[in-house]
């Protein structure tokens, strides 16, 4: 990281003037033990799904179904995220663990479905702690399979109607916040059933009182299979000093459940955008990460972080390309 | 624009959940009058150079020869701007509208000299009205040029040693803003140089008393030939209905140049990042520009709208390759 500040003070630019890059492309030096650090090129969106009992409790106006219909979209290529993907030149891959209903993909559609769908959490836990461990070690094993076919950056993403709820109530047990200032409207419901969401996930809480110090037990009790297995994909990512750009809401209370498990794995995590979900803001303060981009967006399936890969790519760049004061014969103040 | 929100709205994807890019998508659609819009591809940086007699006032420790030098690191792609245009996809393209010292460039520089450098506007006039024109029809001219050769998005870039102070002045003038507030640190100042450039400005003002209502005679008295040169790019742009990114403080400061010689010409701007320059927030404010990028970024040269060009492919990107809920088979709520 000393060898990244220093070069950064030599190129051909104000010292400072690049701002968020500079000190991104310094921690991405620290990640890789390098300076400069490698492209993080090529990159990978893993699409994690799932459904989720709480459904039935009535937190979306979605129909459960829409989670499988989704996949089918982002297998088809037809989705936000496979356009992003497309755009900055990433792939995405699709893996189900734990949708409701049997899927039917191609090649870009991993089979690795732990249960159809979590138990409702506001009436029980939502998976057992060996469900939820499996799910994590899918996220594990789809990190590493990825790096082992060459990845040089991982993005999650997400993919589970209803999916908003678990993630607040994992924010709200993670950072010991109000689960009315974890909470959001997800794909944007009105006020009555905001508080209704609000509601289950204090009731949630009340029941299991999941312990923060037991990052298993709360993904189980409260949380859900793309949760877990994102987890996992994020610890995966950070055990091989690979970045893993954080979407939003939901990549966020995976990412505090990672920090619960390891707290080095934040090094490896670059928070890709603000996601309008208050939850998601909730997780990167307690992280302590900036996000990268500030557009808006509360879309999921891993959009704003796909959106994110040329900001980050362009910190490295910088790095490896830039002449510097020296070598362009540009006068120092 | 009816057609984009009527597209987005059918879109698979909650109604509003990409934020600033949706409305980015309607914008562009009004502007170019068909929906989708033509994708943003290719682009083109145009980095206008110029030097300035008030660098004599002392209001910045660069010396002036590095405007001369940093275009040689253009011409010969070591600069920021180049590692990001390269990334993006761009072309950088170089035009010496006014540095101080006779350049020897190669296709990418062109050579639209006024004169070398501009008078110092603390003691009088920077360019008479003549060479203020001839500045802004150089601008002009490029980017008919670049658009009458395929490019269908512009991107504003500047160089020029001591251009963060007429670009004060301008913007405090169209803005009628105190100069204490338009006037940055630039390069990265201290404090008694700072305070002594808001005086050098407020001092400027004083002599000239510029009318906002004559855009030609503000840039002539305190303006730079790079801030005419960019004032004509984004007024040509505009002129053709192709999307000009903005950069920094320099461009926001031409663009509220543009916007006095003709308001519609806002409806071509993009706002591609929020630059640290305090003075480049107070024109965006005024011109009613929300940015793409916020981070920290005060490097100039085109950087931060370089970079904020794959935020603007994807807005484009989503009306023209995202499936509606149709045809792809999704549910909706």
């Amino acid at each position: 990281m000393a060898a990244a500040r220093d070069l950064q003070a030599r190129l051909t630019k104000p010292a400072g003037s690049l701002g968020a890059l500079e000190e991104l492309s310094v921690r991405l030096s620290g990640l890789a033990g390098t300076c400069p650090p490698p492209r993080p090129t090529p990159a990978t969106v893993a699409v994690f799904a799932g459904d989720h009992g709480v459904h039935a409790q009535g937190v979306t106006p979605w129909p459960q179904e829409v989670t499988a219909q989704m996949v089918a979209n982002f297998v088809a290529g037809g989705a936000v995220v496979n356009a992003f993907a497309r755009q900055v030149g990433a792939d995405v891959m699709v893996v189900d663990v734990g949708v409701g209903v049997p899927l039917h993909g191609g090649a870009t559609l991993l089979d690795a479905n732990i249960r159809r769908g979590t138990r409702d959490l506001s009436v029980g836990p939502a998976l057992t702690r060996d469900e939820a461990l499996a799910a994590v070690e899918v996220g594990i094993g789809v990190a590493r399979a990825l790096v082992a076919s060459g990845a040089k950056c991982l993005i999650t993403g997400d993919m589970g109607i209803a999916n908003t709820t678990p993630a607040a109530a994992l924010t709200a047990v993670f950072t010991a916040t109000d689960p009315a200032l974890a909470t959001g409207r997800g794909t944007g419901i009105d006020d009555a059933m905001l508080e209704h969401k609000v509601d289950v996930v204090r009731r949630a809480l009340a029941l299991h009182r999941p312990d923060p110090a037991d990052p298993l037990g709360v993904l189980a009790t409260v949380g859900g299979l793309e949760h877990a297995a994102l987890t996992g994909f994020i610890l995966g990512a950070a055990a091989l000093r690979i970045p893993v750009v954080v979407d939003g809401v939901i990549a966020g209370s995976a990412a505090l459940a990672a920090a619960a498990f390891a707290p080095d794995a934040v090094a490896a995590m670059v928070a890709g955008h603000r996601s309008a979900e208050p939850g998601a803001s909730v997780a990167l303060a307690h992280l302590g990460l900036e996000p990268l981009l500030d557009l808006g967006m509360r879309l999921g399936e891993g959009s704003g972080a796909a959106l994110a890969l040329p900001v980050v790519e362009a910190a490295v760049r910088v790095l490896h390309e830039v002449a510097t004061f020296d070598s362009a014969g540009v006068s120092e103040k």
